[in-house]
């Protein structure tokens, strides 16, 4: 049986999430500096660059949920979830805005 | 500049969705058949095989927030994210239970 498409989404999230996570401290979590690694590998066209430590601070502020100071992996899918649905957002625009797509 | 993984999964999350959703109807959401293939070739080993229509009817329910009777793409990556976090408790367990691996 192979993987479909959506499950190797799922697999690389997983398997992104302990690339970083596990480096140090709690394995099952990213703390701050695992966050910036994380962010700035993989999402690094989302951070604007005006000042990264603030964009990383703010991230890790409205995603720790539970205020551990750290990011488990439900929290770290909900970021993925809102970046995927704000590039969908993007990608739906453009289309719409293309006559000769259609 | 090449894609993350996170990117990666973000792509095929988005051109798996319009990939089912495009066949028919509003080519932006998924209508109950669409839904019904998306789940079929995409989540076959969540569906548990009992009785799938009951499972895709109760799925579809469960999505469509604003009771249109069709799934958006934001509704989609919800169901995404929760099988996604699902699988990760799984393989966070199956870890945990594996003293060897550490």
């Amino acid at each position: 049986i192979g993987l479909s498409d959506t499950d190797e989404a799922m697999e690389n999230l997983i398997k992104v999430f302990y690339r970083y996570s596990g480096k140090e401290g709690d394995k099952y979590k990213l703390n701050k500096k695992e966050m910036r690694n994380m962010l700035q590998e993989e999402l690094a066209e989302f951070l604007t660059g005006s000042n990264d430590s603030a964009v990383v601070e703010n991230i890790m502020r409205d995603l720790d949920e539970n205020k551990d100071g750290e990011v488990d992996f439900q929290e770290f899918v909900v970021l993925v979830a809102a970046l995927t649905v704000a590039c969908n957002d993007f990608f739906v625009d453009s289309m719409k805005r293309c006559p000769t797509s259609e």
